[in-house]
């Protein structure tokens, strides 16, 4: 088991703050006046977070553009992720994709399927379907994490009719979802379905860049919520959290600002990535792009950047991914130059 | 299931600010200065906090004395006591007990076994012992929520040979460890067996007055913290718990101040309640107190105190407890006067 951030591992190979590249957290920070916030919201950690969190759930339905009664939140995306397991039979996993998904699948006792992607990384619906039965759960990313794909909206609807049609479950990781740009809205595409025997993951970890809040959220029908319910851990979401939910969503100006940037740095990263000898970089719709490594093995080429102040992300714990790839953040336009420094270095060596 | 501290559900029933007696929590607030350390915290909201919060466990393993190597940490108890469920095969509840116990063993799909206290509310060891089988859990309060006692200490040792013997784990709930007379601390009672087979999990959320933290801690073996690492959901304490964890613990004059004043506010309480007619007080070692009611149900009296501003917490919804059951909490002076006031009135009716 391996995750991005983990800084403090690391600390003592270089002489200097660490640049984060191994977790894809918005470059540009929480939203402002979010401390102002906070502060005011210290008096609330003497009491039990509402163990309903209503007015959370009104604050994201709101944002979603869903009922709060399809809402369902969690310690992270992770956490509702696990509660939908625990809620399964067996589970599909394609690969490569987000370690958790099978792990937390292990931890409660679930019988895992893998179904690779396409060499194109794009689903693969009929292994999906010649294996499915009644009870069993598709998680999928979408944007899957490392490939930066998401599913075309064509073939989504196949597959959730697929699911509809089994009396299985479709489980969407969307935590990166507000970095793509916008070519379909899966809670505004499902809307109809009153998303059953569908759950739409998202959080504020990722582009509201607050991992260390621990925020996720997701819409789903109104049947799963209720089961959800019966089996999730009460006040998972700490006081402070629940405050920075009823006012970050509401930041129109930074949302966009946000996309922007992200998008320009995307578009600045991937073309001056893809003028460098030795490695192969795969397309990418949000904040991370996924690098195959033609002359080195992710050890070498993660060491190099370390000694030069730079945590990368190897991939070889992703299922299906061997040690030749490595996954990189989009971060600011300063540390983006910087990475392509070290990565020039290391073409030239 | 129910909870405590819900006081949401019921601020349309009293035109004015609800006094809480159904959670237990230090009256005090939490330790002095803390707003300031969370400030200086807002920082690390924008990384992940440390997957293996190494930081935290040693300033926990310092606060228990013990060694860091044996320190497991959760998004409040409730989540410890789920993991080690998840690793049991049959969990032993003592009835009456804290709900989740029984709750989580059922969302586990683990078999449950009630085993009923006393009727002084002493722990059963032969019932336990005549059923009791390899990789079964026990799980007990200590002091238990509701009945508010603590478990003897030569019992205790009694039952952990019974536990060591039959090669089955014993986890104590000691959520409200520090509101108890220092009979003895487990953690110093088990040091030389090095937990083995044995978990002890208490948390900032009751004593420290922050349930809003959701910051849950134990002590437990190596080989235990190993197999909770395995399973346990990643990133479950948000940062500025992981901050606060890092402050509160040193606050030596505030964990004196607070004792003190919890023994005089329970020996306050215990006397005037014990004055008054139809009702049982029973004994108490914590900062709560169960009461059974002679003359009224526990729905009569609950919106009695609710019309009056106070939000007691009726005790039917624990197994082995009828409906004419109460539990309130010690709290400051002020509103301890208030909750007899209240009640001398009930009682002249």
């Amino acid at each position: 088991m391996e995750h991005g951030g983990d800084l403090l591992s690391y600390e003592d190979y270089y002489d200097g703050e660490l640049i984060d590249y191994s977790s894809n957290i918005n470059p540009l920070g929480p939203p402002k006046g979010l401390e102002k916030i906070l502060i005011d919201s210290f008096n609330s950690l003497e009491a039990y977070p509402d163990i309903k969190y209503r007015k959370l759930k009104k604050s994201i339905s709101s944002y979603l553009k869903c009922n709060d009664e399809n809402i369902v939140v969690g310690n992270g995306a992770v956490e509702l992720i696990d509660n939908f397991i625990i809620l399964s039979n067996r589970v599909f996993v394609c690969t490569p994709s987000f370690s958790e998904y099978e792990k937390r699948a292990i931890v409660h006792g679930k019988e895992v399927i893998r179904v690779p992607y396409k060499d194109d990384f794009t689903i693969d619906i009929l292994a999906i379907g010649s294996k499915i039965q009644k009870g069993d759960l598709v998680i999928l990313g979408n944007p899957n994490n490392p490939t930066g794909l998401r599913i075309d909206k064509i073939e989504l609807i196949m597959l959730y009719d697929l699911i509809k049609k089994t009396k299985s479950y479709l489980l969407l990781d969307e935590a990166f979802f507000e970095f793509c740009p916008m070519d379909y809205d899966s809670i505004e595409v499902f809307r109809n379905t009153n998303y059953e025997n569908l759950g739409i993951i998202r959080a504020a970890t990722k582009f509201f860049a607050l991992p260390g809040i621990r925020l996720g959220y997701g819409c789903t029908s109104v049947d799963l919520v209720e089961k959800i319910s019966n089996i999730e851990l009460p006040w998972s979401i700490n006081s402070l959290a629940e405050s920075a939910g009823n006012y970050i969503f509401h930041n129109e100006e930074y949302i966009e600002e946000s996309k922007e940037y992200i998008k320009k740095e995307r578009d600045y990263l991937f073309k001056e990535l893809s003028n460098i000898e030795g490695i192969r970089v795969y397309p990418t719709e949000t904040n991370y792009i996924l690098i195959e490594l033609l002359n080195w093995n992710e050890e070498y080429v993660f060491k190099f950047f370390l000694e030069r102040g730079i945590v990368i992300r190897k991939c070889s714990s992703f299922i299906g991914l061997d040690n030749n790839h490595i996954r990189v953040a989009v971060k600011s336009r300063e540390n983006n130059i910087k990475l392509m420094e070290i990565l020039k270095e290391l073409e030239n060596k």
